[in-house]
């Protein structure tokens, strides 16, 4: 199978993907002014406290975006339940309160609905979307556009990595920084999608199972979590995605040396803090593939090195890329497309 | 096998899980006082955030306590990640907030830490544990001790339950009422485990699967989540947990009409939010399990009910019983030992 022409299985991923220094570049271009007038504006009017809200994906990059609030700005930040809003009618007094809504779309129901009752009780509100004009940044106060470009492809990747991007040029802005560490991004991620050979044989070797456990610690828990998503929209395998803490209580019981484990560890904190919970999975005799820095590759079966000396903060843009990669060959391997995983469309509408 | 004899499998388990409803007695009657004073104190305190930390078991109460605080008592609420505090050193400005420690044991080092950091900055700080005297208990400023009992089991129940109903009383307290409610509760979760054949059943047909896809909405979903845990760790069954939302966003795509689907979907606005989720699984050919009420059981390949008119607020405490159970006779019809998951110890003493 050739994914990469056009109407073959995958090519929109495919094409997707491979968009991405691309992407990253026009927004901290382009893009990058906006992002500047939302921390303005965001750090005017002082919030004490952070509520995210998204779905899929983009829950995931909202996570992400938690752990740069709490660690850069010192704020405490927690992920909205969506059904508090809509299915219980709560109306939490939310004045100091800023809720950052994120989603390709921009058309998904209940969030515009949670962000508008948001605003009702006093929030200040900002929406992270890929469409301006959707109805979620029409709901949201201000709205920052993600600038990626159509995205086709059922299966979210470049909008993801947009809206890490974004999030973290406001973040950064909001603290003082100049903004300039994520310009080594777009050359970063161009020579990960140069290694696609190394990719296939790492889905080679996953072509036959049927479950995958993913870990990943602070800044990679995110990266872990994402992945796992892909891997079951496209490959339809069982992706369990833990942070190495919670791994210890209780689903380190299920990890045979049958399953195969991923960890997401570039050089950081995080990686050190994931460091034994490697250890001891490597005790049990785990299969364990490291994609990551080489302070964790010594414990691994297989690894893809990042040793590309991107800052621990912004590495979740890059060390995402050769995981969707994976998913993208594990599907093609498996004979699935993953332009049409089953049973799924690009915007949810209902619930 | 016999779960009942002292030292057979799963005899440990069997012999919590059947405790349940002389704890929740012990903790409405004996430990009300405790929480109204708890509640009292912290009302004092007029905190405006919630923060709540937690692993594995006990973070499914932190999520439960979560959707409490938000539609009872109004105020906005984040689940915290410790590893921002303990990996990354972050200091956040914690002055107005509430941070609520759970956990069984009150032994894991990391909470601890993010406890007596949080209080550090500014933060209102308490811990729920079952062992007054423990590093969490007195790094929080006030305790509230769980009167479960001894814990022996691995795979944590009337701890977990314990910890759901003390939030509870809590919370009401908090809110004005006066916890009465909750009193009937003993009773009905010894009606759920005076039918243990039906579970028996309900284990016979999923003898052979290794997936299982559960999902929940609302107050229902921590529900979903814990019996995810309890599968994953003593039957070592891929299980995954989903809300019914982020199910239509990716994960869908995975569920064929050989992956079982358990929906937790006790009568409420939970199980009415869920309901076109359902509608759409049963539509695809899902074969789906409800335990819940009658609103949802028409679309079931199988039912456990649950017709017995507790609040929606309260089903989490007796709603996870059934499924407590139907791990345990997954794993004894399996052959493993319940009491002994591979891999696992009952506290979690490092990272």
């Amino acid at each position: 199978m050739n994914a990469t022409l056009p109407g073959a299985p995958g090519s929109l991923m495919t094409a997707e993907i491979a968009e991405q220094p691309l992407v990253i570049d026009r927004l901290t271009t382009h893009g990058r002014a906006a992002c500047v007038d939302a921390a303005t504006w965001v750090r005017g009017r002082a919030p004490r406290f952070v509520l995210l809200a998204a779905r899929g994906t983009s829950d995931h990059a909202a996570l992400y975006l938690k752990y740069l609030v709490e660690v850069r700005l010192g704020l405490p930040a927690g992920l909205m339940s969506p059904s508090t809003f809509t299915a219980y009618d709560a109306r939490p007094d939310l004045r100091d309160v800023l809720v950052v809504a994120l989603s390709q779309s921009g058309g998904s129901p209940d969030l515009s609905r949670s962000v508008e009752t948001a605003r009702a009780c006093g929030a200040t509100t900002l929406a992270l979307t890929n469409h301006a004009g959707s109805p979620l940044a029409e709901a949201a106060e201000h709205h920052l556009e993600l600038l990626a470009g159509p995205e086709l492809a059922v299966a979210a990747t470049k909008s993801y990595v947009a809206e890490l991007v974004a999030s973290w040029l406001l973040v950064d802005s909001w603290a003082g920084g100049d903004g300039d560490a994520v310009r080594a991004l777009p050359d970063v991620v161009s020579g990960i999608l140069g290694r696609r050979a190394e990719i296939a044989a790492l889905a080679d070797r996953f072509r036959f199972t049927d479950r995958v456990v993913l870990t990943g610690r602070g800044y990679s828990y995110p990266t872990a979590r994402e992945a796992a998503l892909k891997l079951m929209e496209t490959s339809y395998v069982a992706a369990h995605a833990f942070s190495g803490a919670d791994l210890l209580h209780g689903p380190l019981a299920m990890i045979d040396p049958d399953v195969p484990v991923v960890a997401v560890a570039p050089e950081g904190r995080g990686a050190q803090a994931l460091r034994p919970v490697l250890e001891l999975l490597h005790a049990r005799g785990s299969d364990l593939t490291v994609v990551g820095g080489a302070g964790s590759r010594d414990l691994a079966t297989t690894a893809f090195a990042l040793d590309d000396d991107v800052p621990e903060e912004l590495a979740p843009i890059s060390s995402i890329v050769p995981l969707q990669l994976l998913a993208l060959e594990m599907a093609l391997a498996r004979g699935h497309d993953p332009d049409r995983p089953r049973g799924l469309s690009k915007v949810t509408r209902s619930v």
